[in-house]
């Protein structure tokens, strides 16, 4: 599965390695940068593949130091967004007092009236991620990498994009004093355009679509002309993942320092679930938590669901597909930690599971009617995904569950776009009594 | 300027005062409502007019038992939302456990390259509360309104709208288990009616304007028909409105319980300025802040501008205005609280000043761009109406100064629609070079 990343990333692993000798680096309890498949570990620098397998390369701690019930003090005195978990992330120890923009400490929305509906009697919760800067969880992420291009000394951040990446971007770049360019296809919505444009960084529209924007990017990594970008989700991309952690710390802490039973996790590269299970298991390790079992679900748009065919047909590989579903930030048809997704659902017992847009858009509906949240379409996946997954016997209605929602539903009206009045009258209590409102 | 309230309201000030002296309602520290013309007092009802005078009635509160740090240590252990100050507000002690929308708590940013820009040296900081689940400050008032409508035995939450308010009473109405019947002009773009439908209450459209909207309601009020009703900014007014006051709370114990020397605030009905400067002087009566000099600026938008003018001409009285301004949250042309406002201006040693639709644009993205923060067309009128003071000499910049932004730029988008891409490129380096983006 490595091979996929492996055309692109040559060059930069050149360059960078001898950036990072050069200079060592200072981002907290991160010590080294390891590869998920062979181990081989490498010091920390913007690298991202390794040198030796091609594997992906994430980042190693030093929690050794941390006495449990010294650091949930810390924790827990700490600032109201992600930073409160400083001591758990690749970044340095004085972060909450650089310029970022500081996502996080979302609300998790005790979601008794969607019990109902779905019967869920264990307790069941949203975590609701539109709360962020930019009403993404894509703002946790790329906090991580904006600490990561400080600590690396890039001066321009990009990314490729098609939405939510693309405003957290150009939002972050401007707070924490980054010039940023980020590259979308040409041709896309102009209301998308607007809301990654406003930020003032340079938006450079290619003429191609998202895998001609992908293979620019790649190329541009490897060139001069690249030299001191930091792309957040590519060569910054082992310290742009940690931010996923959060979903899981903050979650846990939010519960009372509780293991959920039951997650429910979207899939797009498949990224968010692996770091989710990662902080999961760190909390463990901590002792921070108590060590029972949990489970994590995936969640897929049947329109773009490698993971959950894969998963279904008993895979270990996923295998390509062409996106086509109204969820378009999880429209990533070969996402690369689409085999670790698959491990980790049946190494807890979970699953991988798909639904289609009409039920996409139930399920936006459904969570809006009774929390009222209002989801992107990745939030109608997640909720829709629960409710198949309680029908068919799948997820236990009896366990603490926590479906999360990761955008914001302002982003993707037009999945709705069918809502509307209920009822139009003319202005006097005669028409108001006619339409049967009294 | 009372009597611009009276006509709507007698026939609810006899029916409620009825329910009142009924069914005694906890409220917590809300003694009663008082007249703030005359002090006339009534017990705690769905009632906003005096019937005495027909001032508008607001809450009187007993905080006489409370102990200064005591109280604040209660609130620093609170929950992240405005019910941290459940002991200052119209609502039950044991709030935080009741479902509603729970907003507030939102970032205080600390603007330094906003600052750098604007020349400004003592501090300057946005209050953004794009950050509340609804992501305007209206899901602060609107979750006052749910408390008081709980206690007086509402099934049914109401309000006339055209944008914001909507959503955030669908919203919190969905969460509360409370039916909600939104009223707004019928022919709504059609972004802004998918936004209030998506919680699935009633939305209704009415043949006619605005003034239409309004006087239906009132007249909803009045009838058997509305019998159950809460309308959230008419009969619960008084609760409704001292949402506002977490605004202040928060801006003072997130600078370390500390008055910040300027505040820029803007008016659309003048309410939530009113109720700042209450909040203010509530926190340095229980002694939470050292009592020293604050000043109160209004910002209103040239195209909507009574308070502003009467300001200016030195006027006590507000001279209705028919709004033509792009800050369609803030266009209110005949505020009910800006004689008010007009006091607080002076008192304080504030102004009231107003931008331009072109100026509301340049500070939206400046603001953007300098922050990462996307702001409604109001937080262009308020950053825009802090650049005019400075550089009239009126706002000091060398003072601690805090901007509210009190919407999202997400809801307003079509105020920036000429924001775009800053160049398009074939997939290639040449191409990429060509554009001067190396």
């Amino acid at each position: 599965m490595a091979a996929q990343t492996v055309a692109s990333t040559t060059d930069s692993t050149v360059n960078t390695t001898d950036r990072t000798a050069d200079s060592p680096v200072d981002l907290g309890p991160a010590a080294a940068l390891s590869c998920r498949e062979c181990g081989h570990r490498v010091p920390l620098g913007p690298v991202f593949a390794c040198e030796k397998c091609f594997g992906p390369l994430e980042i190693a701690y030093d929690f050794s130091a941390y006495d449990t019930e010294e650091l949930r003090k810390r924790i827990e005195a700490g600032p109201s967004n992600i930073w409160r978990y400083a001591p758990l992330l690749p970044v340095p120890a004085d972060v909450a007092g650089k310029p970022n923009i500081n996502p996080g400490w979302t609300k998790l929305v005790k979601a008794d009236n969607l019990a109902r509906e779905l019967g869920v009697t264990g307790g069941l919760y949203v975590k609701d991620d539109s709360g962020n800067p930019t009403h993404s969880f894509k703002d946790r992420v790329v906090a991580q990498a904006i600490e990561a291009a400080r600590a690396f000394g890039f001066t321009t951040l990009s990314c490729s994009s098609t939405g939510n990446l693309a405003g957290a971007v150009g939002a972050a770049a401007a707070r924490a004093g980054f010039r940023s360019c980020v590259f979308i296809p040409h041709d896309l919505e102009q209301g998308k355009v607007v809301m990654a444009a406003i930020y003032g960084g340079e938006l450079v529209g290619i003429e191609g679509n998202y895998d001609d924007v992908n293979r620019f990017c790649s190329e541009l990594i490897g060139d001069p002309a690249g030299e001191g970008w930091g792309f957040v989700n590519v060569n910054l991309r082992p310290y742009y993942a940690e931010g996923s952690k959060t979903l899981a710390y903050e979650i846990c802490e939010q519960l009372g320092w509780q293991l959920p039973d039951q997650l429910v996790v979207p899939i797009a590269s498949g990224s968010q679930l692996t770091k989710i299970d990662k902080g999961l298991k760190e909390l463990i390790e901590l002792g921070l938590v108590e060590d029972k079992p949990y489970k994590i679900f995936g969640a897929q748009a049947e329109g773009c669901s490698p993971v959950s065919v894969a998963y279904k047909a008993g895979h270990d590989v996923v295998r390509p597909q062409k996106p086509n579903t109204i969820a378009k930030s999880l429209a990533i048809g070969n996402p690369a930690d689409g085999p670790y997704v698959l491990d980790i659902a049946r190494r807890t017992g979970g699953a991988v599971e798909d639904v289609n847009d009409e039920q996409i858009v139930d399920a936006i509906k459904l969570l809006a009617r009774t929390e009222g949240i209002f989801a992107e379409t990745a939030g109608g996946v997640t909720v829709g995904v629960t409710r198949k997954l309680i029908e068919s016997g799948v997820l236990d209605p009896t366990k603490t569950t926590v479906v999360l929602n990761t955008g914001d539903g302002l982003k993707t009206l037009d999945a709705v776009a069918d809502t509307g009045l209920t009822a139009t009258i003319r202005p006097n209590l005669d028409s108001f009594r006619e339409a049967g409102l009294a």
